[in-house]
């Protein structure tokens, strides 16, 4: 029963005042299922799916998770399901959902860690990737990879990041594609390709350059499906996020050496492979901002139990009566209710506008919230002392996760130029303005006689 | 005309687009009017204001400027009167908008310094006192005080604040209420009585304890309404705030010795004081944050006039060029908008649920917004080099007046201790919530076998 | 040869000119060798050291790692050994170098990881255990655990943390030690046992309490001497920091289930065991700050490589030439330098006053270097990117190492506030002499007629 | 009787032992006399030298204050006096002071405001200028002008910073200065010229263009001694930092309208004026450094009377025992006592290289230091509530002055790109050494068969 957990338990009465009336009845519907989903079948299979995955080296990756399957099951007879996919944008594939309605569920979900996103088919690569086959896939491509994606049945990587390669600049990318005869060869070396550990995985999309030469440098890439099980394809190793591996699904360095698929797994056409990954990078910013508020807010839950627990006092006192943890607390509580409501401003603009319409919006939201949620996560480590940092909890995991997003679809630093950049073009309008006020000051003055 | 300055601009299209709806046809055509008249009428007359300001120390006191008086007949005329009142709050006296909407207007009021507010009546501690009077006078009280004060025709204070007495603990305040026949006796020594040393200045409410020795500290109080021109009352010396003396309003020490009242200049009734004050204080505390936001936005708009203004080039560059200005462009502007949709979130709570309702979100924009908009401002100061801190830009006395926020109406330790504590008493409920979890978990656990 | 590395390289040389002739000519040679040793056989050795720790979940723990055995007998022949082991303090086994000088190589071992201390028998917990047993130690107790591990011959365990329990308070501890007959039993669940997983740890040094009831909360703690391969010691499993195991030191959870022992393996006397942990803490406080900074320093040598590699080039720029990363490099070599001359001036106030005369000093080094640290290391972190988070730099590794410091020996907010409470101390004094300059200030405007 | 102020006060306990060694016997002597004269007669002095500065607009810049008068007599037969022009650099005009031993006594003098500096003739702009003359003036210019300051019979200006233009940048400089026979011509517009509002300045020492052409920008200045009654000289103002107009000194805006001095007027030759203010300002900023360290622990004892007067509890609590009051106050020490080693080991730099060979030292206090103390100036003015911010304490006053110090020469953002350019230059040796690590970690993973 959704009563059991409110609404505004999951986000705030604030934020939820401010954006109730943008939700459809089914949205609410939705959210309120999604709640008790969660709390009743994620929440509680957290330590299990961690616990079913085995700590031999080798076995790691090669196994399914029996209870996360088990929650994909469920969750798809619920209708919880690519919940990530909006129908405005997706009409054919879609749910009815909005941006701004699944931006509350994202922030939901991760609350959950991955096996949330997992359960209800909005996991990272995936998103993305069927995001790329719904809007650029021709209807064989759709067939092959997109539909059997949707149902949950196989995952996915997307390969762009290369080694030794500066990659948040798109025109340092050595992978090459080239055609010969009917076929397509690629030839390239990438590393940290999410998912490519998975067993599941049967799509990599491949992002290289196709014209190198092109002096137009953003049409010099194109993007290719490629079988997981090609020939060619080397699974290096995976790489580690501060001490983890993230298996199953892992972050590969991976060989691809003269791999061949027919000329059909081109996608979009040749030369486009840029403005593919640019549309890719919009709507999912966001969720994984939201992902983090989620977080956050699960961590500063943790932190009030930990620090009202009686077990924990010190020195005769609770934790929240020594220093500054109730300050700790408030200014958490704040940065968490702030950034809420400028993420689910910035999903509503991309309802109105697209992504494209709200870049100035995505890019604040990309570098204020994963160090907001870092932030807060680290002061909820910090009250749990040595357990805070271990595998009894959650917290170390999630901080190393969301650690990496400030470097992953560009690190900080170049969203804050650009955003910087943006708010420079205002300076001509800003400009006129001053002049205008100073003419008319300048009039005041004179009638005064000053 | 309005559409010369569209209201995104003033507030922000990510924002407007949350909040438009929620905007009656009223009050979006106010705003429209009310952007209009600070263009063409307020922004152009501050710098006027400062010079019809005598630098005579005694004659500073007794000017009403010119042009703010002509600015409040103008605005008076427009309909843009005492947008604060909300009408769903003060039917008798209120003006048709809402918490939320007004809230935007206090933004753009702010980004033009003191005589924004007035020129619309819409100052504080003006703005209090009358809804103190509208709430709780007698229609004589609201006859002889509170017209006046929504003509625009007198202004008033609020003595509340004690000399050598920690303030943020009503407890501790030491000037006496006592009742000797017909009439009331005020004794006391205030501070920081801002307004009171205004020539138009009529009316002072004082606050101070009439039942000491009440076992309920919060019963100790009363409210009384004293002229300004009453005997015993001796204005000692303005106070200054960095150096500024912010006449002729001033924040003034103020000796209140034997000054004599009748009885009906008692507010609410005996003992009640501590009641009108908390009823006084929620709105007002919202308005201040915006108007702190209207400061940053507008010194923000400044600073990027400034690093690209042509004749500043240094080395070769324009300033936007050298080191981390843009930088903090960008992270100017993501503050302004999480701060300004914090703050919009607490407006519309207030406007659901009172400002009781709202305690720990206007908490939260309490300690968050000021800190906010110094931090904005300061670093526009730097981008001026020393003009900054001068006379010829409004931001070192812009700075100075939101410094003062952080300190009245409770420091920032004082709110963030509050939200804190709110935090904690979920603690309860949070721990409830896990124990399920974990039963659940147990449950898997023991069907998984492991 | 020493000169191709001089001294100024790996401290700096505001501070070298600050400390040089504080330094013994023994301790410049001494250092100078260090360095020679640190750059030709240490540094190099990092890599190796890891790639020799089996990746089998079993086998690592197995594992002497061969190249740091190496290192050992290579410096120990240098006279690299026991560096950290004044002989001031301990006049019988410590080498002739003070608290000072030692810092300074602790600042360059710390500089290349876990591996650097090791090698010339400077790691934790062996460093402070040994100085429990020389100052504490019986002749027979030095003969059996204090010689092998001054030769480096074993390693050893503190064993204090205990599971579930708030442990920065000692009152809270629950491992009981009692005597019975000629033994002494101890049961107890302790964690976070360092160096417990390594095959050469012959000696645990367990703290428990051998007389809970004993109303000076002070005399309830002893300290007992526990072979390693005990009967009825479990080492349940290792515990990991953000993932990472340190095999083979490891972090260990144990179970002490009825352990015996003799009773002359007791530490100092029955009731002394708080006295004993206080009197190995100060110094070794110290000697991390000291590797932290050197961590750091090393981070920013890494990241300014980084920075200016021309195959890092984006957008057609060095990394160095975007956004704030200049910046970020000016302030991490500011925040080292002013953290290296905090701590060095703890270390002369130990050596001065014994760490009991430079509490103050040491609390303020222990909150203030390890954050410092972890902001410069994250920043490089940044500087790489993805790589910055995985095993193929030791960025994120030394990161997490790092974070235990803010918990270790004592959180953050205990230091704080203890040092705040020093600092309150100093109040009477002040009040003291602000009562005096009034009296003078009064009779001057007495004077003044003012 | 100097044992009533132990020097371990004014700077700390641990500081002074990282330095006392370095102090001669009569630096010591000197330092204990200063405290002394500090105690007895500065700091009584602070208020009412305030209290004797009128309040009139113009009589205020026109009074010599009486009791600064009366200290400048006492200190100067005390010998406390010039103290900062140190004879190892002026052998002639010095004082057997090392920049190290004056360090401390600039904190000492930091703690009382600008009456303390002045008391013992070692004011900016006069300090610089003093050195200046001392070290490029003529013999003639010597005893017309440095004699006289050297004496404290006259103040001085140094007029650089002039309107609208980008003054950080030398080569922006518009005040043109040209021979017309035996005459040296001044035109230009000139502001924030500090102490040119004092009647006892008798002399500006005016940079301007002299060869504007010259390709070689850093040859185009020359420095020109001008007599502060000099015809074409117009005060047009004094500016004002945050609202305090720093009477008498003042820091004025003037006008040079074809002001004529003699040829005998040009300091060191034409063209040399880079090089003159070069040489001005290095050891300057470190004494600036020092007096913001001291009125920062001025503010701290401040603080910590504050949150320990007990009439100033509230809620039944000591300030200190609210929020996160004693943490405040132990960061604040903690930033004090690194900001104080970090400069003390730039001065000590500056004693044994010169202010050219300590220029990453210098610029890394300049951009660390007067933040710093801004902070804990900042966090004092919070404990004070509004008093904090008045006339009351000096807390506000001594912010709004040191706020300018992130801005005067030069501000901070080209400090910290200078000390990271600094920092870059040391990539290529870092790159070699990492080379040499390579190389020896290759042949040990060969020697070691990995």
């Amino acid at each position: 029963m959704a009563s059991a957990h409110p609404i505004t338990e999951y986000t705030s009465p604030a934020s939820w005042a401010m954006i109730e009336d943008k939700f459809s009845p089914y949205a609410k519907d939705t959210l309120a299922k999604l709640i008790t989903f969660f709390e009743d079948e994620i929440a509680p299979a957290r330590k299990l799916a961690h616990a079913q995955l085995p700590t031999d080296p080798v076995q790691r990756w090669k196994t399914v998770i029996p209870v996360v399957a088990e929650l994909k099951t469920k969750a798809k007879k619920l209708g919880l399901w690519n919940l990530f996919l909006s129908k405005k944008h997706y009409p054919e594939h879609g749910v009815p959902l909005t941006n701004l309605e699944y931006a509350v569920m994202a922030e939901l979900l991760g609350r959950g860690g991955h096996i949330a996103s997992e359960a209800v088919n909005c996991s990272a690569p995936d998103t993305g990737n069927m995001e790329v086959l719904a809007k650029y896939g021709t209807a064989e491509q759709q067939k092959k990879w997109l539909i059997p994606l949707l149902n949950g049945e196989i995952r996915s990587s997307f390969a762009m990041t290369e080694k030794n390669v500066a990659s948040s600049d798109a025109t340092n990318i050595r992978t090459l594609i080239r055609r010969e005869g009917d076929e397509i060869v690629i030839s390239g070396h990438k590393w940290w390709i999410s998912g490519a550990g998975d067993p599941r995985t049967k799509l990599h999309i491949v992002m290289g350059k196709s014209d190198p030469g092109n002096k137009n440098t953003y049409n010099q890439q194109s993007v290719v499906l490629v079988p997981a099980d090609a020939r060619g394809i080397t699974i290096v190793r995976p790489m580690t996020v501060f001490g983890y591996d993230d298996a199953p699904e892992g972050h590969c360095e991976i060989i691809y050496d003269n791999v061949r698929v027919p000329l059909g797994n081109l996608v979009l056409g040749w030369g486009r492979g840029f403005e593919i990954i640019q549309g890719r990078l919009g709507p999912g910013r966001i969720h994984h901002c939201m992902r983090s508020i989620g977080a956050a807010a699960e961590a500063l839950d943790t932190m009030l139990r930990r620090v009202t627990d009686p077990s924990r006092r010190t020195f005769g006192k609770y934790l929240y009566e020594h220093g500054a943890v109730v300050a700790e607390i408030a200014k958490s509580r704040a940065d968490i209710e702030s950034a809420r409501m400028l993420v689910l401003s910035a999903a509503l603009q991309i309802d109105k506008y697209q992504a494209k319409g709200a870049l100035k919006e995505i890019g604040i939201a990309k570098f204020v919230v994963p160090s907001m949620a870092l932030t807060v996560i680290d002061r909820t480590i910090q009250a749990f002392g040595a357990e805070g940092v271990s595998q009894d909890q959650a917290l170390a995991a999630t901080w190393a996760g969301l650690r990496t997003l400030r470097i992953a679809d560009g690190p900080d630093a170049v969203h804050i130029q650009q955003v910087g950049q943006r708010e420079l073009k205002r300076a001509p309008a800003l400009a006129k303005r001053a002049a205008e006020r100073a003419k008319k000051e300048e009039a005041l003055f004179a009638k005064a006689r000053l």
